[in-house]
């Protein structure tokens, strides 16, 4: 039978990254390619304790159904919690909880995008961010990211140009170029955004992997007008396959949000929320960070090491503060993108640059990940990276 | 700061279950609304058992990132499972896990509608279908639903007439009517997709809650050209709030949604994923369901009971063989709807039935739900209904 399939549809290709995902199952494979926490850093033993507890206290409440708009303490202590970035005063109707901070993306845009709409994205971006858009068939363009991930004059440029109704920013340790932006920036952006009427998406779910340098306000803690919709997540201080994550906007905006989320998923595993919930109340989430960061940081500089060793002399790259990528560029126009057939022969995996790029271009660059990765890897992969492209 | 939201939010109300469901919150309130299986029925202590396992023998597995597509061993146990629906002979490219059965639907909206397109539903229908239509912009045409849930010669008049790319339907214990399609419609409904070229979603998530009668194969099972996908789910007969269901698919519309899928939650929670796995391929599922059918009959008995000791003369209902619904009708007219609030007032809730047609019809409707309340709750709050609308 011939599928009469939606045009927005026709031509998606999957996002390269969950596409690339499946190749890692080759255990000899050396992935550099997704954003994945260390293996050891994932905390089964409390999940299971936390898990244990819940479902003979209140079995019924962690299995029956719940409301869309998620359990409500985790609505509680997850607001608390980001007080820890002047996130304040606050109350649970300016709160949604997701299915992974991607679905926040996801009901952004269901909630004000029409088909052909421009949105404005950092260049480059979270290419998640560019395949969503492509789903509602939205034209994302790109701005300026500048030395710490966003030029603000750029920005209000742009915005007058293409008059979006949105800009999506990750603020720290962005992904893919690791770029944390400067106090000043935030408040600029906040400024631009009341301005012109504009909502600005804070994507944040890396600040609190900080291991150098001092922890910065978000955009929101500058929002007095409701134009700052902030999204964080648990996916990368807890773990990636629980699904939980956390909207704070205005209520007017996270009420159409949970309208949206009504629509595709109803509500979010009742039991993953609750276990978050006493991540976050028993200070289990801070202690599990606090553990985390001595070995980001030491993959990370083996990381530097390594690509300063074995990458040819035109490969410049970032030295992150936090986060889990490194972004390197190839200064004379050698394309990652052909390589990364090569690359994945000789069993190391990386993400080309281009898909974070909205209008395509940044052959030449490709993304990192460092976190997942053991030592012996990491300097192994590189290694393979090196002599694949001083060829 | 004045928001422009999307055409598609702007005059979209909540799923009206959804909204009931934050009334429901008041202890005193006797609830005949939700979908909710019985308290009793929830089996926390063997989800605690098999997550304990799942997270001590596979802890990386368990909280990594993972396939969009799904957790492996559940795409096989599960397919295996629906061959007692005579689901026989695809593999796991055919499979699609999801994050409970309504995703199934808004993937498949997704992947196949324009704003404006026509669908085709029962009349009435599953009123979340209906919602999920509302946010692609989509038109819903009910057909009749005759004596057993699809009357084929409407099905194809108006296949003819609107020239939908999909038809919605409800096979067995249909939401809301409680009707079967017999063996000859589920064949004929097959003929017609073929014929013209239509995809059928067979949303089947009450199947296996038959208390009464002989099961019946699905439409899926006399599909040979890729025209049906088949959605299931085990929000019924597991529980809710794990968020896990299944579609099964011509492996081209598979891939389509799973491309999707990537961009609205990434994958399902892997957690809830291995615990049903586990409910599958331990045979759990199985004496679940049949622990719970003796009562649910039961109740159901109870309400068919109350339903004729205390509602008026007009109030005509069905005798559901399964499922979880009785569907009443005025034939003198009285508004269902009208007195809703009175019922919410006296702590006795219902859905009012014009929310399941797709044309806004049904007034004289509403649809009962009695898994989840205790027989004491039934007779009470019947007889809280009788009162109300006897007067």
């Amino acid at each position: 039978m011939e599928y009469r399939f939606a045009e927005r549809v026709r031509n998606l290709s999957g996002n390269a990254i969950r596409e690339i995902f499946k190749v890692l199952s080759d255990k000899e494979m050396i992935s550099f390619a997704g954003g994945m926490p260390a293996a050891q850093c994932l905390p089964a033993k409390k999940v299971k304790v936390f898990a244990d507890e819940l479902l003979s206290s209140q079995p019924v409440k962690m299995l029956q159904y719940g409301q869309t708009e998620g359990y409500l303490p985790l609505r509680e202590s997850f607001l608390k919690y980001v007080e820890n970035v002047g996130i304040k005063g606050y109350g649970v109707d300016n709160a949604l909880i997701l299915s992974g901070g991607q679905q926040g993306i996801d009901l952004m845009f269901k909630t004000f995008c029409e088909v052909g709409d421009k949105i404005l994205v950092q260049n480059p971006t979270y290419l998640a961010a560019l395949h969503i858009a492509k789903t509602y068939q939205l034209r994302p363009v790109g701005f300026e990211c500048g030395e710490d991930g966003v030029d603000t004059e750029d920005l209000e440029r742009k915005i007058k140009e293409h008059n979006p109704k949105l800009v999506y920013i990750v603020p720290n340790f962005s992904n893919p170029t690791g770029k944390t932006l400067r106090l000043e920036t935030r408040k600029k952006i906040v400024e631009i955004a009341e301005k012109y009427g504009v909502v600005v998406i804070e994507d944040d779910p890396y600040g609190r992997i900080r291991y150098k340098g001092e922890h910065l306000p978000s955009i929101k803690s500058f929002d007095k007008s409701g134009c700052v919709v902030y999204l964080t997540s648990v996916s990368k201080t807890i773990a990636p396959a629980l699904r939980v994550a956390l909207a704070v906007a205005d209520e007017k905006i996270i009420r159409k949000m949970a309208v949206c989320k009504q629509a595709v998923d109803v509500q979010t595993v009742t039991l993953t929320q609750a276990v978050v919930d006493q991540f976050i109340r028993t200070g289990e989430i801070d202690r599990g960070i606090a553990r985390s960061l001595p070995l980001y940081r030491e993959k990370a500089e083996a990381m530097l090491a390594a690509l300063d060793k074995y990458m040819p002399e035109s490969f410049v790259h970032t030295v992150p503060e936090g986060g889990l990528f490194i972004w390197g560029e190839f200064t004379d126009g050698t394309s990652a993108k052909a390589k990364f057939r090569e690359a994945v022969e000789n069993k190391v995996a990386f993400v080309s640059g281009n898909d974070f790029f909205a209008d395509g271009s940044g052959d030449n660059t490709m993304r990192l990940n460092f976190s997942n990765a053991t030592l012996e890897q990491i300097e192994l992969g590189v290694k393979r990276l090196g002599a694949i492209f001083s060829k």
